[in-house]
């Protein structure tokens, strides 16, 4: 069985001219928490350097791949579609869409070709030369009233919502380990449980109200176990005939 | 007209015992990037610190603001929902979900109640007593190869979630400044070009095809503005009429 996740070796992050070598490094394990491993670099400031294999943490192989180039152009070789993160709204008017949707349509494309993510310097993003290059706008809806996310934080972002978006939108959940309970262990745990309310007077079945119901339901938002419907019976039949503590 | 976003004053970040002051500051800036303020640190190793202002940029204020309490009790005071961090599965089941579930399930409670996110140190992450504190468990779907996400990028992607809940999945776009062009330009330009292909040889009008629909479908896609229309029928009168160029 193929995965969609497969498609993550289609893209690309493209950094431009970032200024802090710690940024290169914690964007790469960014990167590479989502699955994504190809790093291109546009005229890095400081680059190989100490901090950004420090910041890398386990991802100094995305580092040590990563491609050097002298222009935007060049890092975009090959690529069919580029997404350029913003902060803000542009003058000239690409299509802009937030990074869900950016990645949603990404992700059609990069069934097929190449998609390159593209940011720009810390200090003042993505120039309008660059951004000529690119075929979409993306931003992340932050608070109008502090937009300026870390580079390494919003390469974060972009990458999950890849990730998210070849998962469909959500994480497969793994079956549980252990076995559910199943609608007998419950029944009998509710009729074991309706007894001995019963038995130590805080049942009236002249007048049992809706008491076991309400049990129900707070039982059943819990999806009990097979092992943890055994543990509230054994509490049960404690509660019926207390025995003295174990050990005692 | 009140906002969905009011309810983010309903959200508090617990970072339990984390090992770097950096972390702290760079979460400070990944919450106040979303417009969460309200941080509450739990025997943190050490706070106030010169890193953490240093990496909280302009986030200093919910730097100034943090509660530092001893227990992750007495941060979840007044808390009706705690939803702790994971990344990975645990031995004993709490319900688990994507972190965009929980942000959905917690913008519910929001409406209503405080909503704590509980995020364990950067060695470990929540012990299991600390766990036991919360009522969900939320995981972001990592590499599972390579899923130590850096603490404040799991800050950062956990308030995305929130704000993009809050938001109902998708950014406002704001309308566009510039019009854009109506059919009646559309169609007016369409047959301006159809004209001038004509007349350039490029289009046989007694065997046309399909050129003029795929320049319509090509057009359409772009969405241009009334004035980029203006531009292309400017170009099409100097296709017809070549004039010296300007200034010549």
């Amino acid at each position: 069985m193929t995965s969609k996740l497969e498609l993550l070796t289609n893209f690309r992050i493209v950094l431009c001219q970032s200024s802090h070598p710690g940024n290169i490094g914690a964007a790469a394990r960014a990167m590479k928490t989502m699955g994504l491993q190809d790093l291109y670099l546009v005229q890095p400031k400081k680059f190989p350097h100490t901090e950004a294999s420090a910041l890398a943490a386990g991802a100094t192989d995305v580092l040590e791949n990563a491609h050097v180039c002298e222009t935007l152009a060049e890092a975009l070789t090959g690529s069919a579609f580029a997404i350029g993160l913003s902060a803000r709204k542009r003058q000239l008017s690409h299509e802009l869409v937030d990074v869900r949707q950016a990645a949603l349509q990404a992700t059609g494309i990069a069934a097929s070709q190449p998609v390159a993510l593209v940011f720009g310097t810390e200090m003042s993003g993505l120039s309008n030369a660059e951004l000529d290059l690119c075929q979409l706008l993306a931003m992340i809806p932050a608070d109008p009233a502090f937009s300026s996310l870390n580079l390494a934080a919003a390469v974060q972002v972009m990458c999950y919502e890849v990730r998210m978006a070849l998962l469909d939108g959500r994480m497969a959940i793994e079956p549980p380990d252990e076995p559910l309970a199943t609608n007998d262990d419950l029944e009998m745990l509710y009729r074991h449980m309706e007894e001995t309310l019963v038995q130590i007077g805080f049942l009236n079945p002249a007048a049992p109200g809706r008491l076991m119901q309400r049990l129900r339901r707070l039982y059943a938002r819990a999806r009990p176990e097979k092992e943890e419907v055994n543990i509230l019976r054994g509490i049960l039949r404690h509660t019926n005939e207390p025995q003295p503590p174990k050990g005692a």
